[in-house]
């Protein structure tokens, strides 16, 4: 019997991913932490994590790596530069390569923050009835830049980008009250209603991901996304930077459970 | 009449200490955070950060000034280099001066580190009718360092202080519910009874602050303390760090309820 996305420990997906498969990681090994992951030389790892600090909503550090270190308690047994389905890899801030792994492009003094993914929150909406129509839909989460600027830090500075998923409209104190139990990856909403209130022009049009829907009484939920820190690293052009490739997340050994708060 | 400590705003207890005034600030503009000042050469900021990151309940992150910063919306109006009643100041690893203010020992490649201070939730506890016993006796609270390490960062590490507040049995529950409420200043107790299982061995003497008694039928409960930064930085020996002097905090203006979670 093949085994299925969901039948997998988070260290079997991390082999099969290291082993050559490439495909996004929605599904895999439910009930464990996916994280973004963000590779950056040391001299700009200063500014990445005050920029985190700063901006804990869109930023949500679940664990760095130090240079020279390549796997961690979150990670066991594992290889940052292989376990992740696929990558993208930035050369004074242009995407030049998306490789299965990033062997031959990384250095010794590179620092990783792997940061929370809001996939964890949508597990308890579900379970509690909410919808998520883009899970319903089988298409990605879209995600929008607004014109909220992020507090900088250092040399970074850039948008706030945000997920959106439309909730009926007698649903959205649920969704609030369960996803900001979830600080470790985005915690509540940022934005309830309005899109123009964030300067965002079309819903039809996310600047990442696929549209969705709003379905009459629905209302559209904006939260912090985890794309953000990628677009304030990319306006300060690092003459190298690695990232996961959006949706193929690495998956890790946490628990969603620990990060609940009461 | 003269102005008490309680009457002052935080911009007016800044203004006193900046103006001469040398004091523990104990008692200062109620309602509002005070804070631990560590100012650390930009190299070893990135450690440091990290360091808080990873042992979030010793070093609650307030707010960081970056390199040449000396105010920020922390002190409206102020300055980082006076505004607290007495400084200490270690080269090597050494206590070198106590001054009263650090305009002579600068530089301008400091990063001050501003951290949470468990101040803020005595003013709640007392509201609930925990005693807080080192007030009640008008002494400092007695801090210990413990066996346990902290997840180290970099070049530092350190052993986890504690201080310790003894709490009536039937009142622990409260204790640990309230400050639970304020993870930026320390949060919940990080340990419950017997001090052997920290491996402090004798409650009256304590390695900082002053002594107080455990009266029969309380219970010694431990929170993170704010010290634990600073011991590791020592042990690390950095050619220059600047702190507050013990007891003599920043007052903020930060009021105490945006320090409170659900």
């Amino acid at each position: 019997m093949t085994p299925t996305p969901e039948s997998l420990s988070p260290a079997q997906a991390r082999e099969a991913f290291r082993t050559g498969l490439r495909a996004p990681t929605s599904g895999y090994a439910p009930g464990f932490a996916q994280a973004n992951v963000l590779a950056l030389p040391k001299d700009l790892a200063f500014d990445m994590l005050l920029f985190a600090q700063r901006n804990p909503k869109p930023c949500p550090v679940l664990g760095v790596l130090e240079p020279v270190q390549v796997t961690s308690g979150l990670l066991a047994g594992g290889d940052i530069r292989t376990d992740v389905p696929a990558y993208r890899v930035y050369r004074d801030g242009e995407l030049v390569a998306e490789p299965d792994d990033v062997l031959g492009h990384w250095r010794d003094d590179l620092v990783t923050f792997l940061l929370g993914c809001s996939f964890t929150f949508e597990t308890p909406l579900r379970r509690a009835g909410v919808p998520v129509r883009h899970l319903d839909l089988g298409v990605n989460v879209p995600m929008y830049r607004t014109a909220r600027r992020c507090a900088p830090a250092g040399s970074l500075s850039g948008p706030l980008v945000v997920s959106m998923r439309p909730i009926p409209a007698h649903q959205v104190a649920d969704a609030v009250r369960i996803t900001s139990r979830y600080p470790g990856v985005h915690g509540a909403p940022v934005h309830v209603g309005n899109p123009a209130a964030l300067e965002i022009e079309d819903l039809d049009s996310p600047d990442f991901g696929d549209a969705v829907d709003v379905p009459d009484g629905w209302i559209p939920v904006f939260w912090a996304c985890g794309v953000t820190p990628q677009a304030a690293v990319m306006e300060s052009k690092p003459e190298l930077a690695i990232s996961h490739s959006p949706g193929h997340m690495l998956v890790t050994d946490l628990p969603d459970a620990e990060l609940q708060v009461p």
